[in-house]
């Protein structure tokens, strides 16, 4: 990848619905061209004619390894460290179980409470059923570094915060982890594909991550996880699949594990799935990062601008500060739910997360700055005629 | 469901390779004609047209729960007393630790030695990751009754062995583990689509299974678990992810479990995989359960009839009593490798199992007694001009 630089935006590589701004890609990220024709030829072409066989001939059980790798290019990580299967929240369990098995005199999962709640959820989850005496101890964002005292067996963090951006410096908080003793886990779900992340240098000893937001890879697409490979091969995996057997084919009565990263695969991989993460992450063929980043950070600066310039009831619920803001924009309005489903009727599409923030993702492989300042003027014309205050974007329904 | 009952063969409702003969929908059911086309609206008309919007508009958030409604029809469950979601290997563990949270003063995981393999690597690493005085008991397949004893939390047990097709009595096994207070386990994944299930009136408490064998789900599609409904508002689930929350969307930050089966859901749901298996189980439209068994048992005896009247060299492995005997049968044959891929290579598809099984499903969905004379017609020929005999066949490739 990266062999000929492309200029962004990159809208042609996408299907991106005639007359939509789409401002979700932080959620889920939208159509890459090439997915359809790609995801067809594997249930044509290799489910239906190949049926069986197709674990071989198709290259089906090496994808896991194969996604893994073109994911490693793109946050910094050596080849062959990680693997794809699964959800975020089972990766996370399973980076948190290694974790506390490596820090055995240790008893406190740090984390803060910007963290996705399914994170928090699945170490309260481990801690209940572990039952003996772990503690899960959740501080403000800002108070993570002073909180890595030494009884902290692993700091599970998540780069950048899903409701506001804020997001955080993983190189000085992973030495701060490492100069307590602790384990360093990283949640990237809103950092792989959005800002640039040098997993190698940070020298963490976990990161995971889900590909279904800026890496476009479809509804459900399957996480990824990274074990620095050093470690790799001292873990005693907690969910012990087939998959993550030496040997998967001999079928052994006892469990042996993969000498590397396959060892935290577990069952049988979600072949239509990665088929269609496979081909979405061809989209970023010629994409250097730090560019991403330029065009990303200028997108978000002329939103902030436009909207505070226009939507004076709107207030800034992210950092100003682009270097600590990953690459969404979230703004609080007591009113946001109805205006955000206000502005996804006319057609451009952000999303709400409670109580009251209208959350902004920016893409630049295929958005620009007359969308963005579009949306605004769209924004700023439904609040200007208070087109949310109505039942119809008032009433409750499941925003996602 | 079942309406209009249909006879069987129902062929036209898969897309078959020409000339293909397929006895190995055991281990990878063949593409149900109508997924093509579901998935490909799928992909193109809701996650392109719709994006984020889908989760609501396409139903997408609700799938898991449909998807499960439709296979409990086929194995005897209630609705809504099945979910769908991550690997079978994964609802194992679930299942697994939360019956050792039902049993606390017992230590015991009982399992036997025809079980899948990934079932018993996911007991051991529970019980490694627990550290807490279990142990995982093997036992032979018929000692399973006996080996009830009051030292036993959960009995883990696979219905139809995986090698030998050879069935277990549910019925009776389930009251042997409930005599001896041992919480009941089954693993269905050679049972579910191929014989009929009755998991109410086993009385069980959980069963799991995968859809990608008699499911036809395609490679990857996602496990269902089953828990008994009077248990489940019990249950303190160790993989608490968050689509497991009784309001995920509300963003809490502790986990509160959703008060129904809907707790067993972990992060998520693989959309694109899901909407292949909800197209795929339309198949069973008018499908009779008895009838299905009526004539799986009838192709096996003529399978079983030809093979040996034929190919002496074969020794039958499976049982020879078809009330005990699943969906498919095994033979053991020395050569059972080379002669396997000699058989593939001559279009008529079935698997081998290390050391020396060849084995052959048999799934009258798309299979009649024609296909079945064939088969063991090519497989005389191949045995009788020691067609397998050769570097080809012989060298070790990987099948799955």
């Amino acid at each position: 990848m990266n062999d000929i630089a492309v200029k962004l935006p990159i809208k042609d590589r996408f299907i991106l619905p005639e007359g939509m701004i789409y401002l979700d890609g932080n959620s889920l990220g939208p159509l890459p061209r090439n997915v359809e024709s790609a995801v067809s030829n594997m249930v044509t072409d290799q489910w239906g004619a190949h049926l069986i066989k197709g674990w071989n001939v198709d290259g089906w059980m090496a994808q896991p390894m194969r996604v893994g790798n073109m994911i490693a290019n793109l946050i910094g990580a050596p080849q062959n460290s990680i693997t794809m299967g699964d959800t975020l929240s089972i990766k996370v369990f399973q980076a948190l179980a290694s974790s506390l098995k490596m820090r055995p005199d240790r008893k406190v999962i740090l984390s803060d409470s910007g963290n996705f709640p399914s994170d928090l959820y699945m170490a309260e989850g481990l801690i209940r059923h572990l039952d003996q005496g772990y503690e899960l101890r959740i501080v403000a964002p800002e108070d993570v570094q002073a909180a890595m005292t030494e009884d902290v067996a692993v700091a599970m963090i998540t780069q950048i915060d899903y409701r506001t951006g804020r997001m955080h410096d993983m190189q000085a908080i992973t030495k701060a982890a490492h100069a307590a003793g602790a384990v360093m886990l990283w949640d990237l779900a809103h950092s792989a594909g959005a800002v640039p992340v040098d997993l190698a240098q940070s020298n963490c000893e976990f990161a995971v991550g889900c590909s279904y937001k800026y890496l476009n890879g479809g509804p459900g697409a399957p996480a990824f996880i990274y074990v620095r490979p050093d470690l790799v091969g001292t873990l005693s995996p907690a969910l012990s699949g087939w998959l993550g057997h030496d040997a998967p084919f001999a079928f052994e009565q006892s469990y042996r594990p993969a000498p590397d990263i396959e060892r935290m695969r577990v069952g049988t991989p979600p072949v239509v799935q990665l088929t269609a993460l496979e081909a979405a992450l061809e989209v970023w063929e010629g994409v250097d990062m730090a560019d991403l980043r330029t065009a990303s950070l200028h997108l978000s600066e002329v939103f902030i601008a436009e909207v505070e310039a226009k939507c004076p009831e709107l207030t800034l619920a992210s950092p100003r500060n682009g270097a600590i803001r990953g690459s969404q924009v979230s703004f609080e309005y007591e009113n946001g739910y109805a205006a955000m489903r206000a502005l996804i009727a006319r057609d451009v599409i952000g999303d709400f997360r409670a109580p009251n923030i209208m959350r902004f993702g920016f893409t630049p492989l295929y958005l620009d700055e007359g969308d963005v300042i579009r949306a605004v003027e769209i924004l700023a014309e439904i609040l200007d005629t208070k087109a949310w205050d109505c039942a119809e974007f008032k009433a409750v329904a499941r925003v996602t």
